[in-house]
């Protein structure tokens, strides 16, 4: 029988507060593989991405909701997740997380993902949107725009898709890493980079100066801004993305009363729990590290746990095409906090109480309160 | 019933090789919970810095010895200590925290806690003091030195106050970071930097070059030096005080014989414990990390336990203020070495011999060593 | 009794895919001590290196296979040891590794242990080499070569030494650390280099351009290349050692064909994790951090089962020397593999099954495709 811990834990209506659309076409075994490791080269012939903490936590965690035995094998388990259908799947798993409300992230790959209604429609729960700097950037050059007129065409746009967003997303992590002068640059240096950056096509936008533009113009506009800190894809380059790199940027940006989320952090949790002791204005999660550390995710949440105040920590799932993953980090997070939590009131260092807040702060109401949202009904 | 190893663990009357005076005033809640972070910013609205690792800490361990249940309430357990008083609060943590000893480093908001002979009189302990070099530095600029004079006279000034002191502290990481020239600085670069440094006003000593000198000249002492590493309030920037970027240092320091504390080094522990191992001249503690990681100090401290030799691992709380600092800093370290040390006797990896002594070294006799220090009666 | 599991584990085969020969000499206290630490300074008079996580751990696990009590004081241990003799402390210790494979580094004061005949003769097992680049480097330099005929000499001994090799290995981590220029030196900067190292006596190689010449030169070997990464002796500035910091190498190295295998890894074993994840031809082991870290080394294992694919993680002892290294490189891996594992299948999070076919890969078949070797009869 659960104790209240254990019951508040598991119906806690989660704020997935960075997290992207789930795959909405069949996935075979390639494709699902790929999706399931956060290298993006291809499968070498010597393995599998099963044999993996993530690969086993889908099979212990997920086969069950699709009405497998659990641990089934990953044959049996594609097999299955293809006689169901993507939208099944999709419902299913969903369902399942007990999330009660998805921030969106929708500038990666956004085409090949559900969108916010889609997200809306198959999870049943409100949604709402996250916007990624850079990509808007991207499609603003895009548009044919001079060097000149880039500045104030982005400011415009970026203005434009914000009404509707809850707040904003940077890959500078991804791009060009923290190690950037943290000051705004001035306008004449965002023009000659334009300048510069258009005349070579204007794809990825890798410039440090045009970065620094994107995220000081996201600052301007007072949502809170989430950065993609830590462990990712080998775009980044892992220690050029340690969230203390950010230290002076931060300190920049706390007197214009914008919040400032960093996302993921592994294996730099510890130095994000000292930033959001120390900052006011900075908040942090461990998603994406979660699921993939699977059965070590327990370790990882609990580091998390260390100096950051209870009112700086929140959860995601970074969930990103297969439903699993949004499905494990709702699971894997309610199991790793659950586990640190009930050890220190079994251990009489807390109380069951203070428990339960915590709980429901890191996983429900931090995120309201920063992104200015009601409580689900 | 305890084991020995219990008995002796919650008996050692530990040396705190780094700490401050106790507060001797009464703090209201804003002042108390401003004490309770390393966070100089205001608290905001939103949010108790009692929602914390330290603050659920306090409540659990603390308020029993101020005879409030365990886990009152905030508003509860300030109640009580007005009503009984800062003399009558520090009595009580600071026997309870059963510290044998204090070394009192002074040179931090000293006037508004308690001095050395303040520390003495509270906890009826042995007290002896640290001084800050950099404290020193800025008092002889204080007194109307000419940049010529100045090196002379902060060498005859420190001398002098070392006259009566055990150690040496640095507070270069919080003023510069770890990224310095190791060398000592030159006389003609001393004198030029100072003449900078006092024209501008000679405040907060930042300037590299006169840290360095600062440094170099505590080493002429001869004492025992310790270096703040790692964690601490937002002058810091964390990623450059990784006690791992005073290697070059530390290897032209050898030769001179004096003894290099790094004191807390949260959340590089791990290579402090590689410095120790390496270095026969180095040292280091997890003070300060352990308070503010409550009940994760377990894992904090089992880190500190790897690779540096028992010999080379102190204790500290780097207690500032509350007298609750003092208390826990001491409780949380038995726990915390004692769940470490008994689940290693109970796993028959350990005799209990040896983890009775263990626990004597790095809670005792190692600090009685390393500052010439005779047993306390 | 014990579950399959550990009967799998306690019989696995290891493959030791990193190690050294083992001391064929006696060695007295002084001797000893100074090969159980990784600091090359004397010991001081203050100290003793057996109490360590490594000291306690010999006393523990050694001293029974030499046919006295667990927690043999050192005095006894070392008098046991003498009494047996080298050869014969040898054979016991190898032995009760259970180790079935090695792979002996054999360019490190090569003189001074047993070389491959040797450990072959003295196991009882399989020995294949591994050629530590920068000693043949320097060894064709030691034969009075040009620097216009130096690389192409070098070029030439290095194929001749790989023809009975399985790997190799490179230090470039102790000679400069990993902040270099990851792409290949020109011929005539390898040149010039080699003039200046020549005239100046061509003792340890430390110049970059010689060390990348080096480290390329691998590369066009086609065997797997070892890099020492993390955690040795004092001549590393360990933060120049995450292995972090090889990331465009590595993604230079890739399209070769060439497997990476990064040692040791302590305290950057999470960094590892991520680099083998998403880099096909990265794998990485946790040895060397496994035997200092001792009744910790449990966490250490741990912390390395995150991000990476099972089939990307191995074992090594990185023993030199003493043979108990080599033995408790083995029991500790074993030991720690073995909890972990346990955990995960006892929660229901993974089969037994699977757990076993994990330990297999990790412990002996990834190592065994890596290097291209049969198993072992």
């Amino acid at each position: 029988m659960p104790t209240d811990l254990d019951a508040v834990l598991a119906a806690l209506p989660l704020v997935d507060h960075h997290v992207h659309g789930a795959s909405a076409v069949p996935l075979d075994r390639t494709a699902f593989e790929t999706l399931i490791t956060e290298s993006d080269r291809p499968i070498p012939a010597f393995m599998t991405q099963f044999d993996s903490q993530l690969g086993f936590a889908i099979r212990r965690w997920c086969a069950p909701v699709l009405g497998l035995p659990a641990h089934a094998s990953p044959g049996d388990y594609l097999a299955r997740r293809a006689e169901l259908g993507a939208a099944e799947v999709n419902r299913r798993l969903l369902a399942a997380s007990g999330i009660g409300r998805f921030l969106v992230e929708t500038g990666y790959r956004g085409d090949e993902v559900l969108d916010v209604a889609g997200m809306a429609a198959a999870s049943g729960r409100p949604v709402a949107e996250i916007v990624r700097i850079e990509r808007v950037l991207e499609e603003v050059a895009a548009t044919g725009v001079s060097a000149a007129e880039l500045p104030h065409r982005f400011r415009a746009e970026l203005a434009a898709r914000c009404a509707d967003a809850v707040g904003l997303k940077s890959i500078v992590a991804y791009r060009h890493g923290f190690a950037f002068t943290p000051e705004p640059p001035a306008e004449r240096e965002v023009v000659a980079a334009a300048g510069r950056w258009l005349a070579d096509g204007a794809a990825r936008v890798e410039d440090p100066v045009l970065l620094r533009f994107g995220l000081w113009t996201g600052v301007d506009q007072g949502l809170p801004i989430q950065l993609h800190t830590g462990y990712g894809d080998p775009d980044v380059e892992l220690h050029l993305c340690d969230p203390l790199l950010l230290t002076r940027w931060l300190k920049l940006v706390e007197p214009y009363g914008v919040d400032v989320l960093l996302l993921h952090c592994y294996p730099y949790q510890r130095n994000a729990g000292y930033l959001a002791q120390v900052f006011p204005h900075v908040y942090f999660d461990v998603g994406l590290g979660v699921n993939y550390t699977g059965s070590r995710s327990d370790a990882v949440i609990a580091e998390s746990l260390e100096l950051a105040p209870f009112s700086k920590i929140l959860f995601s799932s970074d969930a990103w095409g297969p439903a699993e993953l949004h499905h494990l980090g709702a699971h894997l997070f309610r199991r790793g906090l659950g586990r640190a939590l009930r050890g220190w009131v079994d251990a009489g260092e807390w109380t069951s109480a203070d428990a339960i807040r915590v709980a429901t702060m890191i996983g429900v109401t931090n995120a309201l309160r920063v992104y200015g949202l009601e409580p689900t009904p």
